[in-house]
């Protein structure tokens, strides 16, 4: 494997046997597309892209890429980040009584009125992360800076406000379904050679823009929060390098939560495929993608088309995205 | 104006002239699709709907159709809903001191993380109401009694996880535009023949199971709250016969955020388009839908893609929907 | 022992070896002091009981009984309820980036602001149970139903704001201090005999209006949220009858967070202690109190001081009472 | 007036007519207790100032001084803060549909479980500031700095779990009542005067470590929260050193939100009465002091008791404290 960039073969200087003093030594990565560039890897999405892409789309079929939202459901809360709520603020029965808008008991009993409210962490659910949600010592990718750019509601730059609606070609790499497993094992680390195993497997070539999404299989568990978290495969460093400098990727993706497997390859750092993709290299992460449809028709190539919540100044944002078949 | 189905006639009771006693007499719709049905007008999305409307996509523009999320933002609160709130949980200063995984502050100060987390009422930004939203009498569409189906989390039928991923074709009919007005005035309720004659002007004939976006053009005062919220224009109850019964609407949505205009035209009823849309037609609502940029283009008749957050039980979800010119 | 009243016979139908009809037939209790009565035992509380104890106050040193509340806390998340947050809103180096009321940012940089939010579960860190905490059959103490009383902002009866300050004589039962261990074993269940045998070694007797706090030395674990919640020991109904009912307490609490030992001594009703105390015989519960400093200084008898939030229409409310010595 | 500390005279600069260089200048106080201490006045109270009040108790009537908590109460948003919440977890009802610890239905039906939750801005209701509220050019009362103690769940210093249970004698300043007036005229500005000629029309006279607390008869408007939060009337600079510096007060509170009248007296400070009393003088402060009953009964001196919630590293607290009579 010829890795491109310094940035990176600093950053996995644990990994490649090299010395010590290289670990906690990566820094943010630079824009191609200048200093005031808040898109990174974004950037490879253009109207002949989308084009490219639409012009493909073939049939009526769609695949839902997105998970439920319920109380319980996986999250991570290592840190303390507040879990999926959801609750009424209003039902026929409860305004009769509480009334909140003064219209008296007959009219509230007439118009039923149901309202709910939500709280979550912003990376609940399928969601994608924004550039801001991972840097390296106080700064983001591109060089900006937390003290300059970071206040109490979000960041003033990369904010998932500034993520476009998604239109791109998608590739399923079925890692899972090509190893003939329904999961991989915990922790299992995917590795460069799993990839390319896989895209061989499926007759796929990744293309420089793509939306590239990992099956680890995990999502069977989606419904048991704790058996979905705990010991989750995700990727190495090395398959994050393959992806995003060598393929081009311009957002990768899982159907597990934490995206990357641990423990970490990389002293001093305990996320370091998201600092590489998010704060190195410009490549925003998704996670809970949901792909067992489409792996169950091993439709491994398709139309993906998604817009998250334009949460301003936030590090992630919920979505539902979609697949379309394509000719 | 012929009104078709008795239920409508019914519910205009006050408006029409008729005695008093219609008033309040409405009661939900039963979905033709059969009494086991959640979906209402989406079922009207098929396979050969989606290929059809996917097949005139024609280059690679997508216009997004949602607004920020931000705090301060416009909002329903007049029966004290949560207000939209957004919060940080990790910053890459702070975890160098609360340091929530015990990492150590070499640690936290190399890998600079931010994480945040959100709240809101669920008809907060570009949204869609699920048909539990709004009912009559104890029962949303279909006749599902909320005794029956009301958890403390939400409705087992209709909540927002069953709303499919929405492809269709999608038609603007911009009032404003076709009045020449910035804006509606202040409490405009829209006619029907508001929407006839923009329709008219603009060359574009409504098709059964389109989603019809109007244009108030409230969307200009967004960012002051206040304004956007006061006296807004919105659609009378004929207008929303007009689409849901005659024209065959999917989805109604507009850019404001009551979507209806107060106050109503109904006695013993305060919300009686939201009523009649959703619990006796089976027509799920839009608001707060961004269509400054198609009105801007003169561009009225799209393919709409969008798929709404699947918060389980929920009587919304918010969305970031996209439209794409077709040829 | 003399069990006085049909109420609680009936529900020890089970524990009793009654037959199992008994189960799951226990009714609420009707107020001794009138159908409009809202405080049950609370009324034992009177200008001349809290005259009797303050008269006693002797000195100057205070004994805080509460708990600190962090993220990461002991809870009940057994149904799905929200863990403690506590979030920051403004920060120094934060207002001087967000600005909220547009100050600028030299102004922010020299008031330096910091404000924060907090949300939870009623029932967190050290509480007391509203009567409407738990009912039987729809209903509450003194016949209050659901359907004419509780709305979607809680109940119109028996909230916490209807709780007045607290002033009583308080006692500490230190079961575990009797039985010289630092905390009573898991799932331990403290019979009548454990509260006799204690007091009498304390030798202290109950009087009527107590409010009676019962340690089961499970605070030592308070920091370790698994393992206090784990297996908790906790009130057996034999124990609950004897404080209420012979006793007279007016209010009984612990330093545990369920109170009641699991699992139910009586079926078909998974929290009968609750049930009884609350429904049954109008006896407000007291959780997570913190009683170690009290049973390290061998002070069991002292005025109990305290006002819980009066949070309008809820079930719960935090409080933060304090024990002084008398005389 | 004389004014003793060379702080607060630089801080009054604008108002006593010194050159606008002084506007900003103002730095944190150093406590007299040490470099180490997070205390500030609360040092005042001892054991034996405690005893010394306890002492003089009389009788057994109790003053609530707490407001009530609930949606659309009084609160400061002008900052985005949310508002109060409050929501339903679990209902007698809706647990039989939800059924969230899977006890099925006849269970869920026996056992009538009430559960909510709430959330707030910690400066909600009745309740007490910490001294790391407010502080100067990004320190906080006695030299803490945001940089060495902030961090993203509170401060690890001064934090309103450092707050103590409060004993103290307290004193009404019945301003409004001096004045003959039920609330005191929007915007008014308390002085010095006032507060001086009210203590001589009571006849009282302040004691260092005294909680002295102010009524402007704001609470009239409580439960109109618009009415209650625009122009408020509150203290002025000189009657806060007034109350500070040459009176001793060990906590200051009064009956409205903003404590300080607006707009400021001081060039480059928003707040100059917060930040003179927290981060100048180390006094904290009490808002939303329910002083009607206690104004009504002309009781202006009493053994002033209360406890705030020990959320760890909070800026605040709510609390009920009560006012008990003495000889």
């Amino acid at each position: 494997m010829m890795i491109k960039t310094t940035l990176f073969a600093a950053a996995m200087g644990l990994l490649l046997g090299a010395p010590l003093q290289a670990a906690g030594t990566a820094t943010v990565g630079q824009s191609p597309w200048g200093p005031q560039d808040e898109l990174g890897a974004l950037n490879l999405m253009t109207e002949a892209s989308r084009a490219a892409i639409l012009s493909r789309v073939s049939g009526g079929e769609a695949y839902d890429l997105s998970v439920e939202y319920f109380i319980g459901m996986p999250g991570w809360h290592a840190a303390g980040d507040p879990r999926y709520q959801m609750w009424m603020t209003h039902t026929p029965r409860g305004t009769v009584k509480s009334d909140p808008m003064h219209l008296g008991e007959e009219m509230n009993a007439h118009v039923s009125y149901t309202g709910s409210a939500i709280s979550m962490y912003a990376h609940t659910g399928t969601h994608i992360d924004a550039l801001n949600h991972f840097g390296l010592n106080g700064e983001i990718y591109n060089g900006f800076r937390a003290d300059d750019h970071l206040g109490d509601t979000g960041w003033n730059v990369t904010g998932a406000e500034t993520i476009p609606p998604i239109i791109a070609r998608g590739v399923l790499i079925d890692v899972a379904g090509a190893k003939d497993l329904e999961m991989l094992p915990d922790n299992y680390r995917i590795t460069r050679a799993d990839l390319e195993e896989t895209l061989a497997a499926q007759e796929v070539t990744l293309q420089k823009g793509d939306v590239v999404l990992i099956r680890t299989g995990r999502m069977a568990a989606y419904e048991d929060a704790d058996a979905f978290m705990n010991a989750a495969p995700g990727l190495g460093m090395e398959a994050a390098a393959f992806l995003a400098e060598e393929s081009g990727a311009m957002i990768v993706g899982a159907d597990n939560l934490s995206f990357e497997a641990f423990p970490s390859e990389i002293e001093g750092n305990y996320v370091p495929v998201h600092t590489y993709l998010l704060a190195q290299q410009g490549v925003p992460i998704m996670e809970l993608v949901y792909l067992e449809e489409l792996a169950a028709q091993d439709i491994h190539e398709f139309a993906f088309i998604g817009g998250s919540l334009k949460l301003r100044g936030a590090d992630a944002a919920p979505m539902r995205p979609i697949a379309l078949p394509i000719k």
